[in-house]
């Protein structure tokens, strides 16, 4: 199997790849600084220029997809976190919340070209394009990333699956865009009406879980499907290549993986929420939480690309809930672990016995003895706002998934 | 009143004007035979060299939009009628029909920038352009319109009333894009729900009719709206401007209204089906029959644009009908017109009674005997394969509303 590269930014050797991306950091923050209102703030005190590596970049405050809602309703539309220049703003897309999202004339703003490349989509094939065109920025993503390739788009959108059929069977299409689960809906129905559908060879799946046997399933009508990993805000962050071990991040972007609730890096392999400072000068994030987690994976893809890769998507990190009528974050669980020294990972477990909250809060701890216990129960009480039992076990033994606040009620 | 314009193309002296369109066609058949196999088979045998007037565009065959779903079955997707070279495809859209339509890469294809900025529309506004994105070329046409403008498009699509009242209010769009209706729905419900959607200053609307009751309605809102009439084939072909007096013809189309069913032009003022040669290089249209209605105006808008203008939409030229279990067409009447000298215009019409169908032949004729009326008869009888009692009147008698087949029947 040869493999072939979107550019040669793909196959570069990864010092040169992190010392590249740490030396664009600096002039990005400035430029942000001096043209979006919220790096001017956050920025104020930051020596930029010496923002230039992993550990510099990890001490800057971090913005949660949640705070967008705010931030743009303070200042609409969009919460001063644009940087526009010379590339004027060409369409406002609107996702629920609603958090408003722009896209300038900059070619491929979301930089999805890469993504689509390597999912084998090339120059001149006819795509169609699944994802939705209104109000989400989705469809646009991917038609802006065809767009660059120099691919045809029918822009098919959600729904009406018989036309859509049709539509296939008539123009054939050589890829697909959209979601895994809308694919199966078309080829479900195309093979119940006999309609030829065998065109498409490749797809780029992304917006829900691809379970392998979901996948199997699609590959036996002929289609090679591969996912990436994006948001609305941030574009590509992550994308399969025919290796599939993984998602490789994009060139373009900085990806920290951090401890829920924290600015907190995890340890490489550790479960924890995807954090990114985007290098595009549009619209500057500087470490965006996505509220998505994942994990660094050790190596490198065996196709060649020499990025670091994610586990793809893992849940959400958002893990806030309700105990006995009180809001719970994950902020508040990290407070107390940073409150006592021996304390290195915690866990709350929220749970009902007799139709009663019952909240256990699991630490490792380097020693376990009735003293910590005891500052844990306190400090919980502070930070939490809750009483809970406190259980202390051995460092390694809480399970690396990112949970931080685990909800086991049921409601049956 | 001052008014601005697109181009100075639009102010331009009329003859210069007639004799550029004229002096391009002979290159644009040329390239039309060259690169769309429709064109080679239709110019074969043409001197298009001489095609530089009205007269001669007039001996060309007509191409109906009918045809089109029978060119593009035995010639998939786009019969033979594209005409691509150095701009590629960059989209299929699929009308009902299903018929396939396409845009190039070429900059505002459809040409809708002029109808924008005729009504009002400005670079860097913000535009809430309710046309679907999805299958139908809509959407796009306006979206690429707005691009070239320089405008913002917040894509909205068709439906979600309500997030579109949220958007409108919280993004304060300048201009709508949208069928006028669509306008009344968000304008109802945002009075019911007391959101502010004022910020619309200017509109264009298309794809329906715009009664002035609703007009004078709509624009109660503070919104100044101007229609367009446009294809998805030919793109824009006639739009309002601040006069509306009329709707002026774009400026790099031909347009000819032929009576139904035929080829052959009627007399200023007269209604008649709307047939366009356009000018574009990748889709080169030659007398291509709308299907729609329309009659060319006395005199010149007080704008100032000094084009031929159109009355607008005035129905549907496609009156074929069924008669006792006959189809009977357009064309067919004409045949009976062409056949007898005296004949000048004709007006097959269709009722019942006693639940059977009844049709009546009226012409207008130089001269009213009985050995016309006779001859009327039979030539109905060889041509539209049916009887009919045969009238003749004086001529201009009959409705100037380009009908030729009018069906009178009810089924209650």
């Amino acid at each position: 199997m040869t493999f072939e590269y979107y550019d040669t930014l793909e196959i570069r050797d990864p010092e040169e790849r992190e010392r590249e991306l740490f030396s664009r950091l600096p002039n990005q923050l400035k430029h942000a600084a001096e043209h979006s209102e919220y790096a001017k703030t956050v920025l104020s005190d930051v020596d930029m220029d010496s923002v230039d590596s992993r550990e510099a970049l990890a001490k800057l405050p971090i913005l949660r997809k949640s705070d967008l809602l705010e931030l743009q309703k303070n200042n609409p539309p969009f919460g001063g976190l644009a940087a526009i220049t010379d590339h004027p703003v060409t369409h406002i897309f609107s996702s629920p919340g609603p958090i408003y999202e722009f896209v300038t004339s900059r070619s491929d703003f979301h930089r999805m070209a890469r993504a689509l490349y390597a999912s084998g989509f090339r120059s001149n094939m006819l795509i169609h394009n699944t994802f939705s065109y209104h109000f989400t920025p989705a469809g646009a993503m991917l038609e802006n990333g065809a767009k660059k390739l120099g691919c045809t788009v029918f822009p098919a959108g959600v729904g009406q699956t018989e036309q859509q059929i049709q539509a296939i069977s008539h123009l054939k299409p050589q890829g697909y865009i959209g979601t895994p689960s809308f694919l199966k809906i078309l080829f479900d129905q195309a093979q119940e009406s006999g309609e030829d559908v065998s065109s498409m060879q490749v797809g780029l799946v992304s917006g829900e879980a691809l379970p392998p046997s979901l996948r199997e399933e699609l590959e036996k009508h002929g289609i090679r499907l591969n996912q990436c990993y994006a948001t609305a805000d941030a574009g590509l962050i992550a994308y399969e290549s025919e290796a599939r071990e993984g998602m490789i991040l994009d060139e373009n972007i900085i990806v920290e993986i951090v401890r829920p609730g924290t600015g907190d890096t995890v340890a490489v392999g550790e479960v924890g929420e995807v954090v990114v400072t985007a290098l595009n000068p549009d619209y500057p994030l500087i470490r965006f939480a996505t509220g998505d987690m994942s994990a660094i994976m050790e190596g490198q893809s065996s196709c060649g690309r020499t990025n670091k890769r994610i586990r793809g998507w893992m849940g959400r990190a958002d893990q806030t809930t309700k105990v006995r009528g009180m809001f719970v974050h994950p902020p508040q669980v990290a407070e107390v672990v940073k409150e006592i020294r021996e304390i290195t990972k915690a866990r709350l477990v929220v749970s009902s016995r007799d139709h009663q909250d019952v909240m256990e809060f699991i630490c490792e701890s380097e020693s376990i003895t009735d003293d910590i216990a005891n500052q844990v129960q306190s400090a919980v009480r502070v930070f939490c706002k809750l009483r809970a039992d406190v259980k202390l076990v051995e460092p390694n033994t809480l399970p690396n998934d990112g949970i931080v606040i685990e909800d086991v009620r049921t409601y049956d």
